[in-house]
């Protein structure tokens, strides 16, 4: 148990820090100012966390460990003086944001069930806190919003949340659940970044055969 | 006092249901994937009572009653899958919609009135759980907001809340003034959207007599 | 500590006053209804305020104290019957704005700072409470985010938050530290609003000296 609580707060750190650099580059596009640089990391590196937090009514977790802004403030600094090179790794970046993605995704469910969110809830939380930073980020920026691009993301989240909650109800060790729905959810996001995996779109023409 | 809270409950659901259908619209009309409608189905379903309960500092209803999201998720599938035949209904949608918005006016006031809320303040959480889950919806799927369309909408919020508030002020028995005050707000939408009632915009030019 | 409370108390409503002004006033721009005026007031002057409370688990200021509510409303209606008269003095309002933005980031520090946040946290704070009504006042309007313009504007509330923090720790009275504190962010935002100041933005060119 000591050993899982320290896996996910390791978890949780370099979750923020991945979603902190996406809000930086995001910042680098809009090619706004460091302080700019430091709203949007913090914005979406504990947004998502926050709103989960607020909702199961727990202490919202940066307000007393300095840690996490640490982490966004240092990410933002880095990344406005160096973007231009990470910007040259911006599919490195995409696959970190893979692993924020499904690691939040495992880590909000885990929240949600242990503070007694129902089962259907605990993948709702776990949906929320991997994809509302980033939704946060694009609405602040002016930017298209995540939900409405066309690969696999909300769905790689889903996958991860709800994987986690299957394993744990069979009887999984939570260790192994946690490492399983993180490869789970990693596996289909990686999908949609190099294969362009994608579920099908509604067309809005009649008689459509969805099988 | 029993009965109230079974209509109260009930009034609920019904809500939920009618939001849900128009955030699976919404994203029937931006193409989403089944999990995107998932999605804005519950946002738009669940966000407006979410909002309420947070500054309420009340226990978020969805977190441990499951109906809720169940609802949300098996709206959004439905739409999916015959939204080509709702989308010829857009009509009828319109005035169930009509009927969420007047619902969901009176609960939040009722809700925030039972938790020591203020009367001014009762007023705007109704107005706040009848609109909030449909800016949300418009913000996250890149519409242009609610406030801005020129047919009574916030306006019909407003007066279902406040019509509560003062029916039950003035002593009547709270069952007949939630009917009475939901239909004061569908009556006010309904003449939004049948004989395009609006109220008079501010139009920046001097000399203008509002009288 | 009485004294030092009341003015907390009184500078919280001028906050509220001006930032339901600045609400009003976009809604005047969007020619928005009564309704809409007073919804775009409420917004932008207890968003902030709001979204500080919810995160501290603090009681939401405006629940059970009606003035705040009172303000907005008031505020919105003179507002809507006199904006072509406020419009002539927009510059007047720039400068009210920028009293209400240091005001609102001393306050959402020394609030958080008693609720025990960290002092990182605590200047988080400061800057959500000074900026997040106006970033919610652009998005609901579908007007270009705040966060984007190029002079100093989240820096101010930055800088009022961060000196009221360091004066304090530094062993100066409350008093003082407010009003020194709101007077170095007055003092930036002024820069900014009459010499253009601003900072260093991104330019995503390699090899760029920021010194």
């Amino acid at each position: 148990m000591m050993e899982l609580n320290l896996l996910i707060s390791m978890l949780d750190l370099v979750g923020v820090a991945v979603f902190a650099a996406s809000g930086s580059l995001v910042a680098s596009r809009k090619e706004m100012d460091i302080v700019g640089f430091t709203l949007m990391a913090t914005l979406t590196g504990i947004g998502g966390g926050t709103l989960r937090d607020l909702i199961l009514d727990r202490p919202v977790f940066w307000i007393t460990d300095q840690r996490y802004l640490v982490v966004c403030f240092g990410v933002a600094v880095l990344v406005f003086f160096t973007a231009h090179k990470l910007q040259k790794r911006y599919v490195a970046l995409l696959w970190a944001d893979a692993v924020g993605l499904s690691a939040f995704g495992v880590m909000g469910a885990h929240i949600a069930m242990k503070s007694g969110a129902s089962p259907l809830a605990s993948i709702a939380f776990g949906v929320m806190t991997a994809t509302f930073g980033g939704l946060a980020r694009d609405i602040a920026a002016g930017e298209k919003p995540l939900l409405l691009q066309p690969e696999v993301y909300v769905t790689a989240a889903l996958f991860a949340a709800g994987s986690y909650l299957g394993l744990t109800y069979a009887g999984l060790a939570q260790v192994f659940a946690v490492f399983i729905a993180i490869l789970v959810g990693f596996l289909i996001r990686a999908g949609g970044i190099a294969l362009g995996w994608a579920l099908p779109r509604y067309k809005g023409r009649a008689g459509r055969d969805y099988g």
